[in-house]
């Protein structure tokens, strides 16, 4: 399994299609609809073709890959007509496999969970891939592929990724927003972001390190109910705010009651 | 203001003491109720004399430091027989300055923002000092005292203290929380929380480089309705995790609208 069809030209594609590239493997043509973007992608790939249409006729890839987003991954490959020896895998961490069952090809999930920004570079060794496919030697194949650019490679099934994705977002997305918050706090009180730096990296630091539950302080963790309805009271103007700091201080209570 | 004295033998004062001894300060006393916790903090300080009631006959202190639980404070101030020509500081970040007012002497704060674990070392030259005090000369000791022990020294009265501590709950114990969700929801779907290591770690490098309001991404961000409506799904028997799923959602939805 070494030549390789690209469709789609986004953040997911734009990073990993130079990762494969160096790696050894051919990646023979990239498509988009926008054919500026395809391009621009090839322009880091040597030998890959820019293409805004669908045809296969003149490549023979032993694999393709669907690097589009997530909502249009059902229609494409409802509309894919593709080599029928050709394995198909998709990259998305929401979709099942079975997003791909209109097509006959074999087909699995190649998912690298991480999350890409353009213009940033992704040091994949630390990236974890998750691996499914319906056969086992297509499986072995892709984690071949996978471990030949990160040294965490895992198999998750459709059911698992679901849930491995909920779980990233509650990592990611939400801890992300919870930033925000204590960020508009101290940018009403006429404070700098910087202030909370050092221990935005220690909470992170001690998570990664001792895991989140004996990481846990605060008024929550020692149920000290005074703090918490002092912090409730400062919260009155705010409440979306007030709801979360209530049920996460709830949930804190009760996991160490 | 050189000789200081120390009242309460907790976390804070288990890793400032040696700190400020480090730098020249003269620990002349920690006085704690729990004799042990005094005579084992004194063992890391040189001259320091452990003692379990409040007599300063024999000091000549400059500086008393509270560093007592925050519901403690306010009454060991009222029983605070003590020098009057010594300035009295606390180190808490919950309580204004005025937990102090029974004192005739001179007041101040000296709060370390940090999370700080028994037996875990804090490098405190990150870790950001808060200084308050009734009259300038007071803040510019406090200032020249933190700045020996931290690059990060910021002037910060009761009212910003308070909400930079409202802001530090959510910024380290709520998103921990939000850390130990996203674990509880792999176990669930027997997935180890090192696949989301690396995504704790790129969420954090980010939020601290370039800030957490650009750095959101994620289905609410993209308004991917779907998707959202798949994760409350997903959450229908973890009433509180649907809670916190919708509420957050909701204001990144609002606030990337």
């Amino acid at each position: 399994m070494k030549k390789i069809i690209l469709i789609g030209a986004g953040n997911v594609a734009q990073h990993l299609a130079p990762a494969l590239s160096a790696q050894g493997y051919l990646i023979q043509a990239v498509f988009s609809r926008q054919q500026e973007k395809a391009e621009l992608l090839c322009k880091k790939i040597p030998q890959a073709k820019a293409q805004n249409h669908l045809d296969f006729g003149v490549y023979e890839a032993d694999l393709l890959i669907l690097a589009v987003s997530d909502d249009a991954l059902g229609e494409v490959a409802q509309n894919l007509i593709a080599p029928l020896d050709s394995l198909i895998v998709h990259t998305s961490g929401t979709q099942p496999l079975s997003v791909l069952s209109s097509l006959r090809q074999a087909k699995g999930v190649f998912y690298p969970l991480q999350t890409f920004s353009t213009g940033k570079k992704v040091d994949f060794k630390e990236v974890p891939f998750c691996i499914e496919a319906e056969e086992a030697n297509h499986e072995a194949d892709l984690i071949k592929m996978a471990k030949t650019l990160s040294s965490k490679v895992y198999r998750v099934n459709s059911v698992q990724r679901q849930s491995l994705h909920l779980a990233a977002v509650f990592a990611n997305n939400f801890s992300n927003h919870i930033f925000s918050i204590a960020e508009e706090i101290l940018q009403e009180a006429d404070l700098p972001f910087d202030l909370l730096k050092p221990l935005l990296a220690e909470t992170v630091a001690k998570a990664l390190d001792l895991g989140p539950t004996p990481s846990q302080t605060g008024p929550a963790r020692r149920q000290d109910k005074k703090v918490i309805d002092k912090h409730l009271s400062l919260l009155e103007n705010k409440p979306a705010w007030k709801e979360i700091y209530k049920v996460l201080s709830e949930l804190i209570q009760e996991k160490y009651s």
